[in-house]
């Protein structure tokens, strides 16, 4: 399956069909099933939401939320005899991806946990089977996973691990709320989607600088600017970097990573022909008069670059893994099993809304580079 | 003169009078003394800007600016003598603090730094003598002070020096703008004002997690809540505080800092009677959802912070010190020697004027709380 996936080819989409898009419904005792749910219904009508999970489970839940919410469910084997059925925007189609126990919402139960990997499997299995052009992925709990005796270090590290991906990188995208200009002032110009990539991730904020070497930037650009033209159909991605230390080091006053790590990798990456500029403060970087003229922001770490993103989004923001042979989006949040625990009817679907539409439009980039295609970006 | 200020005793503004706001006009070759003078005549029916510099530089700035502009230039002598006259708006104050030598625009000359310094002890003079209820400093260029033979290491340090404050704390404020709500959804509600102090300022990242102290954690806790009351005119401030690793340390997973560093320092200060929780993840953090029950976040750096407040207020923040035995804030830019170089006409006051208004209303917030004052906050 790695082998496949390391070689990912991108089918045509069927004229007249929409876009078929994997959701793994996440942890079954938080909030994913539900968003995931009413997430796929509000879109039928453009996407072909392809839930994975429990479909006794989803039924129920579905019947619950809105008893006009049509399923249709198939056994995974019966998808790979006889491929994806087109069917129309009628039902949310299930992929049966059965349950071990019982599920109590708000309530970890560590039986589980193996179906919960198996949602995750049958993606990477549907997109090198050619079943889906894209996943989108609703929360799960790492706890209940390990619990289960299987150790587990995240979502975006076991798709790594499963495609055979090298390093991966994580991007935060979403489009700014436009602002309203001060009074007497015309209005600022809309903001283009603001998407951010982070150099490190989840560290100890005094591993950081340690963590950060010429030849791991490069290859976090490489992977940058390889994906924001081959699944976002950028041509020549821009991409500023912002410095490791505050005002980008200030010359070396303020640190000298920035001169003896930052900036050697964005001159190789120059010389490799990226459109990468920087190091920039990070202070100053996230302006409209920067960002109007990118296409990217890497930030150095977590912290330097996510208020932003979540501010300015709003809490949409959608979580993209680049780097991987397939397109992967996730929600922004968690599992919220206390607001699970509570009853169905009190979770937020927009950002579920907003990965499944990422993807998709991820998925028409692709479509839209393909010899043959009918879809235009 | 520190003893003096260690003891500040704001005076009751005189009625009818308008108050008088010491603007130190900065580095004369960059674009301080254009911004100083444009926003001290925008704003002049509503605060008395003495300016602090060249009064002969000063008034040929100015003639080239607008002719229309009046200026009264006083000695600093006569200040000493007679008091701050209280003229009207018809002309900006000036208390002359002559340069050495000639201004080229956009060329640094070390003969001008010790005026540059003068500006300033002449500001915290006249706040000791009552002459100003706050200052407001245009920005300088520390190496013309370096190169003129005086050790400085900035502003901010500048000003604790001379008046005995033994910690200070950089505050920036501004107004977010507000968003406009996507098609179809109601506006959120009006932004209230955003405030970003931190913990740590300009440290190389590698040298930020070593600096965080229970007790300096504390301290600048106590110095926060202390002047949000007291210039701020906030009855019991309310300050989130930021941890310093990712989602602030995931229970130790990420970093124990906040755990051993940053929790124990919220308790402490809680049990003071300081409302300061946290620690909180930085990147949902700064969600409206959030930032209306507060009054002030407390970022543990400068990369955490400082981004999103500068995003959210459109390049318009305002650098406030607090600590001090006076009212103090600045412009959130530099000296722009490149801008200044082309000539007069091309900076833009916005951020010296958000500065001046920034003082004075914290100047009417202390005025309200003096008994026979005849402000109200
Ligand atoms: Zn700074
Ligand atoms: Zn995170």
């Amino acid at each position: 399956m790695s082998a496949t996936l390391q070689s990912w080819r991108p089918r045509v989409r069927p004229s007249g069909t929409r876009p078929a898009i994997a959701v793994t419904v996440g942890e079954p005792a938080g909030i994913g099933p539900e968003i995931s749910i009413r997430a796929a219904w509000a879109m039928r009508n453009e996407v072909n939401c392809v839930l994975l999970g429990d479909a006794a489970f989803l039924a129920m839940t579905a019947s619950y939320i809105d008893p006009a919410i049509r399923l249709s469910a198939l056994s995974l084997q019966a998808v790979r005899n006889g491929g994806l059925p087109h069917f129309g925007p009628g039902a949310i189609s299930v992929i049966d991806v059965p349950l071990a126990a019982h599920v109590a919402p708000g309530t970890l139960d560590k039986e589980n946990g193996r179906a919960v990997l198996a949602t995750l499997d049958a993606a990477i299995e549907g997109v090198a089977a050619g079943w889906f052009e894209a996943v989108a992925t609703a929360p799960l709990q790492k706890s209940t996973i390990n619990d289960a005796g299987v150790p587990f270090s995240g979502h975006t590290e076991y798709f790594a691990g499963k495609t055979g991906a090298a390093q991966v990188v994580m991007l935060l995208a979403g489009q700014p709320l436009q602002a309203m200009p001060p009074a007497g002032e015309a209005a600022p110009p809309a903001p283009p989607p603001l998407r951010v990539a982070l150099a490190t991730t989840h560290l100890p904020l005094k591993d950081v600088a340690g963590a950060l070497t010429v030849e791991g930037l490069g290859a976090t650009l490489d992977i940058i600017a390889h994906d924001l033209k081959t699944k976002f159909g950028i041509a020549a991605p821009r991409i500023l970097v912002a410095g490791l230390n505050p005002h980008a080091g200030e010359n070396g006053y303020l640190g000298r990573e920035d001169l003896d790590v930052v900036a050697p990798a964005i001159a190789a990456a120059q010389a490799r022909g990226i459109a990468a500029t920087g190091p920039y403060p990070a202070d100053t970087l996230f302006q409209p008069k920067y960002l109007q003229h990118a296409d990217c922001v890497l930030a150095m770490y977590h912290d330097q670059g996510l208020p932003v993103l979540k501010y300015a989004t709003f809490g949409r923001g959608v979580n993209i893994t680049l780097g991987l042979p397939l397109i992967r989006t996730s929600v922004d949040h968690g599992t919220a099993l206390d607001l699970a625990a509570q009853g169905l009817g009190r979770a937020d679907c927009g950002s579920m809304e907003e990965a499944i539409a990422t993807a998709r439009r991820m998925a028409d980039a692709v479509q839209a580079g393909l010899p043959n295609s009918g879809v235009r970006a």
